[in-house]
């Protein structure tokens, strides 16, 4: 762990240029607007270390499985994000010299993603040889505005000699992904145009034939004057590119604006994608840099006005808040319900930008809270959509009934291979029909259960009915042969999560049942006849939600992770050898798996879920037995334990574990950002901080608040949206006040007491 | 299941080509002599489907793991058997046609294994263009007398016209495994020379610079005329061949003799292999093919009179059991102790001709019986010049003392990738301590405990000692996350076979102190030094052994397979939709994992290892258990049932069991046998008649015999060494002959009863 960017409220800086940590960077200063994402790689040619990333939301490769023995139901390939064609890159040449800044001194060097505004610029000095001293400022963002836009302004400036300057922007399709399982290029070239009225290319992926094209258009100034050059053009099967070159006195800037289309076929028809582009990127410059930038700007604080949180005293928390924020925002806008949020986002290629079950188990609270409910409704329809597929899956698997969703997936199909993981960790589902419930909850949308969410909770109940099978020996349900969310116990017995999420989801399907009868029976008797749901069904879940067996240690009055878990040495993680942590860089798996140690939350996980459901004592316990087993080597854990710890008033366990997810990334704590941000974590540290230190939940219809706002914090604000009511919460210390900037009079639960607070009005509790 | 092959008592014998059978008779018609072997490829231009298999044992290659997500502690590399030079070829070109079997007409086509005598033989008539039907007989074997040494006849006649007829025997450096995990080519070429005096060419390893040097010489014969002509010569980096063009007429036969010796690094200074091989191979053309094939014929000869099996009355049995001691005797000779049995011997790629527990577990008992002593015993020093190795290992997984043999291996290290396996299966562990008690059980030669099986005993306790963990639950010693012999149950807990074989080993690890201190007091004393043996750790051990926890059902009074096997649905095989099987091929991995059926033999394997500490009520009760729930999915289960239901009487389940192991490869009843021949598993075959249905044990250092002769035989004999004795037995009904065939008097117990039997006497019980 290392604070190496400057700590800023608003913003994410880096002085000097280390080229050692440049591909952690371009992990950091990613940007994206939940349609496409750009790592922050230079745009001139850079000859070091870098991963090179331009990613399109849903553009993906089903790349061939790689594995070691296969086994009987492996998926035959791999999604995997797709590294698609880079449209940053500008090469430069001064006096005949390349610019690159691995060859090159380098002073003066800043880059700052801005995340107020969602600008990333870079400035620095070249000395190239001769000492000839270059400055260069770039500027880029693509736009929140209008999601197909990429703009950058480049500008160079020769301070202490007149030089002639080559500027080439280019598209290029040529492009690799670095984690190809078989070192295969994914793309083809379909076509390229390049003259003076328009520049693109199309490239079209080897399989599942996705189309992007990538449009350009180029303007250049010489300081503030424009410039009409006939560029130097260079068209290739893969790339195109314009070359300006421009002799300019010392101290004089040369400016290249470049503004970039990204159209795909998920979008328009392949027939209208050059179109699409050329015409997008005509507006784009006909709208120009500046105001394109401003629009960035006020779209930005839109943004911001509904998700920011502010922490008073407390620098490095409020800028690692910030940066959650804006990555999530940056990552899923909800406005395509084909999409989702990988636990990289479009910051890596790692995790194949694909979905998994952190989308519903850690994600959704953060879109719920924070925009219109419509954002978090789309992630719930994008499993909706996956039903048949996951019908297929549980079929593929042996089930005559039901729905197995993907561990991980880009469109319903798994793409995970390690049997563990496949084929038995299976809670996914549950937390699949847990956002259900979690949504409706939240939102009091229960017409979302008859529109889509039975279907869904009806097959998973269907799925988890044969998944269970009865022991003779116990005279009770039990789960064989499952990895629970703690994978570091592989093929259990009886996970407790999982067979409590199991049984829940029965009992939620039966309650979403009469919700559906009373509020719309004709849709009911619709599903009823669809989906042939018969009332022996309905029998068989009562009778297996009565008779599931819970391994429990009686002694302890705990919970049991799983059948004999007290058979294990039980040492609690300060007790061993520190140099061994963390444990899966040096144990070897069989060793982890034998060992009482907890990789992320597992018990708690469910005591959070369902926490509603069991009192103060019995997460106490539990968390006083799991807490010091738990090394949360998943960067999923620390916030579900830094929640409960609030609960619990375990405020200094509650504040240490917030601080391991806060700045996971920033500080590079697990030493594997270079690979793409954790973006998903990043909504376990807002839930952290909102559900932890704000005490958020919802019971009832009410929101509830039980501020615990730690003590290093002079303040903590941030605003929910709830039902209609957009309330901004204040916390310092024990004080609470909650203003109702909407018009919608409000029901709140604050601190045990109950409040109504009015449209606009504001409410202050000590 | 198919009966492809003629039935014959001494020769596999395949009537017509069938190219869609053609890898399998490729597998099924190799030939060996422990120090290289050879698929039955064609002499001939192939280009039909075809294996292409040239093994040189020893000769392997360090294929870099290939692995979905790597897991800490997995090996780098995964050994590989190497198909090395191929010096069987002989292009054959007749009037300017190639002779290519997959592309002409064929009749007459007989391809033949004489077991007899280590002789394969094919003739067919080959129908080229124009009608023109040509003859061709070829007689290949390799030398079981000078083990270098490999020699082909092969013979052409055209039968309807005159012809010019060229062959060009070749040797090519140019080969590749199909299994290569990421296609690379692993040999490089060093040198190749080809002249009237010399043909030879060396290939080097591109890992670990393993040399093989291939010479050849070659004879012309028209009719029985020896021909001098000058062959045109061709002479590549990686391959020389020479081609001899002769004019003949109809029924006129060409007939070339190549005589090849192959020579590796692993004999010889890397500077001798030119000389050594061109010496061979001009002895061999001295000595003449005739010459050769009768020293061939001779040498199998004296191998059948210590190991034939004869069983009367059934001729598909009698041809299984000679296939199978063949093939053993092809595999292994226990001339060279760096050498070992892998699963396929020398017959296919799969399992890259690695070490498993097989060679411990089935395989020591064949060459025990049927051998000198120091066959066995070199197998045994094998695993003792892997002992650091197995530390290595050891260490690398964590432990501080002991060692962990691997579960596949070439020199020692571990090679297998599957965490389930490689680190969990460490009842191999347990396998190689029985190999050392069943040898010393055996002979009586308590030498080898001082010499050498002490050192291995202590470090294999060792390992228990510090893999088990007290549980406070149980108030026992516990095992936890480990797979058993059954691989359809993986990281379970507990496991009865490998809990057993734990406690099993350290008792007799104290046992074997005790007799090296009784006859060797010197040499125990230096290996406590060199071990630093302590008498706590032998406190500890029997602290364990005292307090290990074994599962058990108490109501049924059976064993348990591991904790919680009780919890499973109990549903006899017999009762699964027959479709479904074999399982491995219609149920996902996790169904397989969470059923109760068992891939192989496991509490049963115990119960026949420790054969003598178990009632026959115990066994009964166990195997009526077990039985109904075994699958056989392994080919190394069968025997294992088929010699305890001979033991408990159960005939029928005996011999059903048998048929499943005994012509496994010959009617390919695993749809695999492509892959090469089930070598391993045949030594589980003989195992099934030997110590099945002939009932062979010792017990306290008493050979005993208790027949239970299937009634669809009419008699079954074997000859077994035993102690410097050399008894033929036979069994007819429950008629019964022991003839001692050495001067050495022996004691047996035959049904019960103890017997003397001076040397070359005979004794009879009915």
């Amino acid at each position: 762990m290392q604070q190496y960017y400057l700590l800023d409220p608003w913003s994410i800086i880096e002085k000097d240029f280390d080229p050692q940590h440049h591909e952690i960077s371009e992990s950091v200063f990613s940007i994206g607007n939940g349609y496409m994402g750009q790592r922050a790689n230079f745009e001139e040619k850079y000859s070091g270390a870098s991963l090179q990333g331009s990613y399109m939301a849903g553009v993906y490769y089903p790349d061939k499985t790689r594995v070691g023995w296969w086994k009987n139901g492996y998926p035959e390939y791999f999604a995997k994000v797709l590294n698609s064609t880079n449209w940053v890159a500008i090469d430069v040449v001064i006096d005949g010299q390349t610019l690159d800044l691995s060859t090159c001194k380098v002073r003066d060097f800043t880059r700052e993603l801005s995340m107020k505004e969602g600008i990333l610029r870079r400035s620095f000095v070249a000395v190239l040889d001769d000492n000839k001293e270059v400055r260069v400022e770039s500027v880029r963002f693509v736009s929140i505005v209008t999601k197909e836009i990429g703009a950058i302004r480049y500008v160079v400036t020769p301070l202490n000699f007149d030089a002639t300057i080559t500027l080439t922007p280019a598209l290029n399709g040529n492009v690799m992904n670095r984690d190809s399982n078989h070192g295969e290029q994914f793309w083809d070239s379909v076509t390229a145009s390049n003259n003076t009225k328009e520049t693109f290319i199309t490239m079209m992926t080897k399989k599942l034939d996705f189309y992007v094209c990538s449009a350009m258009q180029c303007d250049i100034y010489l300081d503030d004057n424009f410039q009409t050059l006939e560029p130097e053009i260079t068209t290739l099967d893969d790339s195109v590119q314009k070359s300006f070159t421009i002799a300019t006195q010392h101290n004089q800037s040369v400016t290249l604006i470049k503004y970039v289309a990204n159209v795909t076929s998920r979008d328009h028809a392949i027939t209208e994608l050059t179109r699409v582009a050329v015409q997008h990127v005509n507006e784009a410059k006909a709208t120009g840099f500046s105001t394109l930038m401003q629009e960035q700007i006020n779209a930005w604080e839109t943004k911001w006005q509904d998700s920011d949180i502010v922490i008073e005293g407390d620098i490095a928390a409020q800028q690692a808040i910030r940066f959650a924020i804006f990555q999530l925002n940056q990552t899923y806008t909800g406005d395509d319900e084909r999409l989702n949020i990988g636990p990289k986002g479009f910051t890596g290629e790692k995790y194949g930008g694909s979905t998994y079950w952190d989308t519903e188990a850690y994600c959704l609270p953060f879109y719920l809270s924070t925009a219109d409910q419509k954002i978090a409704r789309n992630l719930l329809i994008y499993r909706y959509r996956h039903l048949d597929k996951a019908r297929e899956n549980a079929r593929k698997l042996g089930y005559t009934k039901g729905a197995l969703y993907p561990m991980v997936t880009m469109n319903g199909e798994e793409c995970h291979n390690e049997w563990e993981i496949t084929f038995e960790e299976i809670h996914r589902n549950g937390a699949i029909a847990y956002a259900i419930y979690n949504y409706v909850n939240y939102t009091g949308d229960t017409s979302y259960l008859g529109e889509y969410g039975l279907e869904v909770l009806v097959e998973i109940s269907r799925f988890w009915a044969q998944r269970v099978s009865f022991s003779q020996a116990k005279q009770k349900y039990v789960m064989l042969g499952v990895t629970g969310p703690n994978e570091y116990e592989n093929n259990v017995n009886n996970n407790w999560y999982t067979n409590r999420m199991a049984t829940w989801t029965m009992a939620y399907t039966i309650q979403a049942i009469d919700q559906v009868q009373k509020e719309n029976p004709t849709r009911l008797a619709q599903i009823h006849a669809q989906l042939s749901l018969a009332d022996e069904e309905f029998k068989h879940w009562k009778e297996i939600i009565q008779n599931m067996y819970f391994p429990v240690d009686e002694e302890r009055q705990v919970f049991l992770q799983q059948d004999g878990f007290l058979d294990k040495e039980l040492i609690a993680v300060k007790d061993l050898p520190q140099e061994d942590l963390p444990l899966n860089q040096h144990w070897s798996w069989d060793r982890i798996l034998r060992s009482c140690y907890i990789k992320q939350a597992d018990v708690l996980q469910g005591l959070f879920f369902l926490g509603d459901q069991y009192d103060l004592d019995t997460k106490r316990r539990n968390f006083d037995f799991y807490e010091p087993l738990t090394v949360h080597e998943s960067s999923l854990s620390p916030c579900v334990h830094s929640i409960l710890a609030c609960e619990l008033g375990y405020n200094e366990t509650a504040y240490k574990m917030y601080l391991r997810t806060a700045r996971l990334d920033l500080d590079n704590y697990n030493n594997d950002t270079e690979d793409g941000c954790h973006i998903t974590s990043m909504a376990g540290t807002w839930m952290s901080v909102v559900y932890g230190f704000g005490g958020l939940r919802i019971h009832d219809g009410q929101l509830v608040l039980n501020p615990s706002v730690p003590k290093e914090w002079a303040s903590l604000s941030f605003t929910v949206m709830f039902r209609g009511a957009r309330l901004f919460v204040q916390m310092k210390g024990q004080n609470i006040t909650v203003k109702n900037e909407s018009s919608m009079t409000t029901w709140l639960k604050i601190k045990e007491q109950v409040c109504e607070l009015q449209g606009f009005s504001t409410i202050e509790l000590a």
